[in-house]
């Protein structure tokens, strides 16, 4: 037995209320000693801290650097390594593509080609601008392919989303993209037999797309990789027995939160529009997934002062968070950006867990140096959802 | 997907250069109030830890004492619960014996026989030189048998190991040993269909083994147990994309090393010559296996002042170890070996990671109760690798 078993088992359906606040990549390293968190000014959280039970979290295993997709699947409680995203989906997800059960999806590139050989994968990453005009041209010459419906979304330069809406589509099929440059162009092929026609559609597409953008200079034939169907997930609800919602801006985040079956409040990206959201729809739902992108940006962008500040801001709305009575509060992270490598980590996420049901340890701040020390220790962040339902206590023994 | 998928997708080929640093059972227990680590001047190691990020790990699971197979390969990022080694291929890899991918193995005992029944499994432990002597002759005497070649290659007392190199040899097969004194002679069954033929010869080398000794007075038969095959695990550099090298002096250590696809770099057992090695191959590699025995040897012979005095030689060539700017040197123990316990233990063993990525803990030495606070917390071993592999930016971001 698994711990899906245990947990379906287990899980019962109360009043009581979770949040669940995610600072994008707040963990960091240090810089004359001392990280972003260390660095910034946080009362409340300190003070949130002392009455908390800490931790580290490892979103997939100890080493690993993982992107949103897996990092917020831990979170949510799915294991990442079991519950795989597809690049398309990721990538549709992240422009904001709704994505649907009968839907294939896939990551897509401008290019250029001369005669039959593929001289930029880029397309010398044409302007944006540019890509949204050939978007729309290629949209509207398009029509449906053997009953197919086919859209593209842009992205940023050379980059789109495409999407193929049909029944009986399948994503067993290999890129079609010869990966580097000065090689022919290249068909997708089935992996499996079921794929065969689905292929025969995005074969036609690609046919159709090189006929329609063959008097564009750059960019005049396109490339797919990636594609991945709809991720058929058990949503929040079936497993845990949660009323789930996302507080979150970004479409990234919103269209991971639809994965798992939340539904999405829209808001604004100041912590004020976060709490202000929570405020308005606490009653309405007993799970709220609040996410806060700008420690992670500041990372991104190795701006430490700039994190720092962002750390400082999202501490301005706990009081607020906290006079929502939730019964749970967690504060953490996906993943780790420290500003030192201006990206994603495999370092261990500081994680906080407050509730009249907690044993406090001796953490007196939320920095990774208070949470190493605290009685959850080390561990995978997939074991957050089964923490946060038993200190809400929304699960019942497990056998007798 | 399991982690191996994981790490098969993210691994990438860097310049970077790994060190991993094993002092063999450096892990003890205190003796009026100190270990083995604790009772040691070690300066050297001190100042690492002081900027090292630490922790404590267990080879196989909480509570299993490992033999140095499973507990390298733990190391050497091989789940070891799943790549199992047989008693016959250990057995061979410590006498030095070269096992290919068409060579099946087997521990052998010279056996005294009294009829057909077995009085005497160890034949009064004769001496090693008898031995040697034995499997000279029958090595001599034994021609192959069904195109299968047989070899012997004596071992200590009364201990050998059996190779039949051929084609299609299988491992399916019971012990020819009645396992118990005074039990009638057994020969091999196979358990599998297509380990029939393997069974025949190796009964048809049982009968000839015992008409050769016939004559002699103890050791007139001979017993074979835990047939192995080569295990064909995947490489290091396949599923890692390393190119390892491995500088270590014992049979045992050199064959596990060949197992994973490591080169060996023969040197001799003295600190002096680990690090000359290293120093010599350090531009040729990308990863270095690094063992030291004389740890372990101290620990097995209970003898706490040896192993005290074993760890202080190690700690003096740290600095030369530094001076080869390895992105990450890992020191640890493959398990642990408290010379009050004379013998390998279940203890986790203290592990060290050094590196420009690290985030260093409060550790202030490299001892079993320092590295208990280590940020690493307690972990199995197989995830040094991954984490080597992470502090050396040899690993993309997983998902996107």
């Amino acid at each position: 037995m698994d711990w899906d078993t245990v947990l379906s088992e287990v899980c019962i359906e109360t009043p009581s209320k979770i949040v669940l606040f995610v600072m994008d990549g707040v963990g960091g390293l240090p810089v004359e000693g001392k990280t972003e968190l260390e660095s910034a000014q946080t009362p409340h959280l300190d003070k949130l801290a002392k009455s908390s039970v800490c931790g580290l979290t490892d979103p997939v295993f100890m080493g690993v650097t993982p992107g949103s997709g897996p990092a917020h699947l831990a979170l949510f409680g799915y294991d990442p390594t079991r519950y795989l995203l597809g690049r398309g989906i990721l990538e549709a997800l992240g422009i904001g593509v709704s994505v649907g059960e009968k839907d294939l999806v896939a990551r897509g590139n401008f290019a250029t080609l001369q005669g039959e050989v593929v001289v930029d994968r880029r397309a010398g990453r044409i302007p944006t601008e540019e890509n949204e005009k050939l978007c729309r041209k290629l949209n509207e010459a398009i029509h449906p392919i053997q009953g197919a419906d086919i859209s593209l979304f842009p992205g940023k330069e050379h980059r789109f989303v495409l999407k193929v809406s049909g029944d009986g589509l399948s994503d067993s099929l290999t890129d079609a993209d010869p990966q580097k440059e000065n090689k022919p162009r290249t068909y997708t092929t089935a992996t499996a037999k079921e794929a065969e026609p689905t292929a025969a559609i995005i074969n036609a597409f690609l046919d159709q797309a090189t006929r329609v953008l063959s008097g564009t200079p750059k960019a005049n034939t396109v490339l797919l990789r990636g594609f991945s169907k709809h991720p058929s997930l058990p949503t929040m609800r079936r497993r845990f027995k949660l009323k789930p919602a996302a507080i979150a801006n970004y479409p990234m985040y919103k269209g991971l939160a639809k994965l798992v079956g939340m539904e999405v409040v829209p808001v604004g990206q100041e912590p004020e529009d976060l709490v202000k959201a929570l405020e308005k729809n606490i009653s309405a739902y007993d799970f709220f997934y609040v996410h806060y992108k700008k420690t992670d940006a500041a990372g991104e962008d190795g701006n430490f002062i700039e994190k720092t500040k962002a750390i400082e801001e999202a501490d301005r709305i706990i009081p607020r968070i906290l006079a929502c009575h939730p019964d749970v509060l967690v504060v953490t992270s996906d993943h780790s950006t420290p500003s030192v490598m201006k990206g994603h980590s495999w370092h261990p996420n500081p994680f906080l867990l407050y509730a009249r049901t907690a044993f406090p340890d001796s953490a007196a701040r939320f920095t990774e140096r208070e949470c190493a020390h605290g009685f959850l220790g080390r561990f995978p962040a997939v074991y957050a959802m089964p923490l946060m339902l038993a200190h809400a206590e929304k699960m019942k023994k497990f056998g007798a």
